[in-house]
């Protein structure tokens, strides 16, 4: 069963150590069929070194049940789940502690757009969740995490296609894209420009955003409907 | 004498490399048979590239004596001893120099929790001991060592297993686990929770730790009784 | 056609991930061949682990026509053909996102020569462009960040052969040199001067260039008329 | 001529790239053979990857003639020169622009002895020399280079065998030992300590060094008359 999506996420999930995104097995990536309504996500604690295709677990996207898979799904797999059903318009969610972007989110601010490499792929400010309440991490925790994400972007009216990541305040990133690989995508210059970010305000305090206008030609050159970078 | 647990010594010491905590010969692991009263660890100033199994030293718990193997053991034996001896519950025990929990170290700092990475393996803040006496470090330095992070843990009423690694002040981290893997497993996150801390601050100032709340969900949904990470 | 200068570009593209100078495909050389007013440059979005020799493409320098190649030519080249255009004595170009360059670039700020390091590639500050202007982004964005680095150059009455890279404001680093391996040559000792300023100022604020003597020493060395650094 | 000492000194030549202090071919080691006379060094501006025994250059330590080799000597020949012509309890130097020793010496700073990593290898504050005259730049600029680090430790009452290496204000670290071998050694060292001295001190300002009892246990263990660290 989605032999192909099972595929793509055992190789998003082998990307996250490449790209130095995690440390252990501190990290999941999965996708969606949305046709069927599964998503296919990496078992818990389960080595990369030792992964295979047929360790990918299979759940049902409304009730969380396990369809197929001989191991538990990942810790946080009722937050993807709540990133899918709230946005239909994205098709993989990574999670990482990846040292900077955790750095930021530990700090509970907001990544500024600073730069064009963030502007390439993200339409503004990265923005950073409230800290969790007592009930909402005593109870349904993983699934909390995912609802102060959405309620984040509701309240700021942010187009998860436009950022297309989060930082859960004290946690970490969540990223996300049309399938497995785009949220690996995500993930990478998210970490890159936490990284930058970092750096920058070391350099110069209160610093302002780009300009608009650099903000929507750098990314929109890559993302919008009249997009001219790359190969066409 | 010990094969399994020398073996079981000597890759523990041989993940200090792979995981980036040591330069030249500057860590070392031990492990103990709680059944025989011996422990076996790493032979003092050896390289990494050439250790074998059976330059592990054996050393009785109670005397320090070397009962078995052609080498001196880890000049740091005492401090390895006294841990053993304070701390029944405690297995494996790993002693590097890895660059950010020696900066905190050096800074005579406590990491606090600031997220959940930390919250995940450490139980709250990691203490960094008070300094040294003169005499303290003039007679039996490295038994004085141990016992300087035994006081710690006593003053502040810690629990070693609810936070398995110390710095000493103005050198460096100690950390410990059920067995060398466990150990080497607290040495790793120790170096990556001391980095992110560093930068985290820079950040921010004046953090609060995190939550107790989130603290307990997250140390306790991998760590309590009814811990649910990974596949059980 | 031009099947050498190809092959120059094509390795001198290659360079830039063995330097981690670049993430993904964040990054293009080009070189010149100032007899037939031909460029070669990279393609545009291209992985570099695919990367042939002829899938680099050949650009008219003058009118921006491509003459051969299967791809579409890097995004940035009208920025190459605009520096091409204003500096004969240049023979490469190099933009990268390299982490530290970048940094200082979105700060805004100049990198000040604060070493040997520095001295011995650049001779003098390594100066950051203006904020383009509306106008400049919305029309040509490409080829007016060509612009904005020239008029630095001009109003600064700055050699491009002395100081062989620019920050562009908010953006990233261009670098340059005599052909397309001098010009990597000029990126990674950028990224190099960059980080060490950057960590320079942590432990020294308002601190001085070094000493035009030194500045000249070290700089005339290895680039003056009677240069005596390596093997003549 | 001296085949064992070309080898030793190709070796830690190739040791600089290994342990990530060099870029480029910023970096040499000499070794001398005091009984002849003379120094075996890298040549200037030569490749690691492509370095041969027999391309060191065998150098006269008095006169600075070269009396072997096909290629020129390093440009720092006569700094090496000066250093072993004052102190003749030295056998091997090396010199980089590693990037955290660059960093201090950029800065004009000392590296205070914050922690025992600090205290294995350096008994004591690692000092950076005054900034250079116009005249000793003008003239003779690599000698003077050497007559500075003389002069600071010879001022300070430094014996260069208790802190075996010295930053060249404005330029980078020297490093030396007993042959080239412990040379390299020292630079590793110095590096390390760099590291963690820059961001110690952005975790606490005005720290004191640590206690004299502290840094005489750990630089005397390992350096002493009764030295017991190791396999002896």
């Amino acid at each position: 069963m989605l032999e192909a999506l099972k595929q793509q996420v055992l190789e998003a999930n082998l990307d996250l150590p490449r790209y130095n995104l995690v440390t252990f097995t501190w990290g999941n990536v999965s996708a969606i069929d949305r046709a069927s309504g599964l998503l296919v996500i990496k078992p818990s604690g389960v080595k990369y070194a030792n992964m295979q295709r047929d360790d990918m677990v299979v759940v049902e996207l409304e009730s969380g049940n396990v369809v197929e898979g001989k191991m538990r799904p990942s810790s946080d797999t009722a937050t993807h789940r709540a990133l899918y059903l709230a946005w239909p318009e994205i098709g993989g969610i990574v999670h990482t502690h990846s040292r900077h972007a955790t750095i930021w989110a530990q700090a509970g601010r907001d990544i500024p757009a600073w730069g064009t490499t963030h502007a390439d792929d993200f339409y503004g400010t990265i923005p950073c969740t409230r800290a969790m309440e007592r009930e909402e991490i005593e109870q349904e925790y993983e699934w909390n995490t995912g609802q102060v994400i959405i309620e984040t972007f509701a309240k700021r009216e942010i187009a998860p296609t436009a950022i297309p990541a989060a930082l859960v305040n004290s946690h970490g990133p969540f990223a996300w894209g049309k399938d497995a690989d785009a949220a690996v995508h995500s993930a990478v210059v998210l970490e890159e420009v936490a990284y930058m970010a970092l750096h920058t305000e070391q350099l110069r305090q209160e610093l302002p955003s780009i300009s608009q206008t650099l903000l929507d030609l750098h990314y929109l050159r890559k993302h919008g409907k009249n997009a001219w970078y790359g190969q066409k």
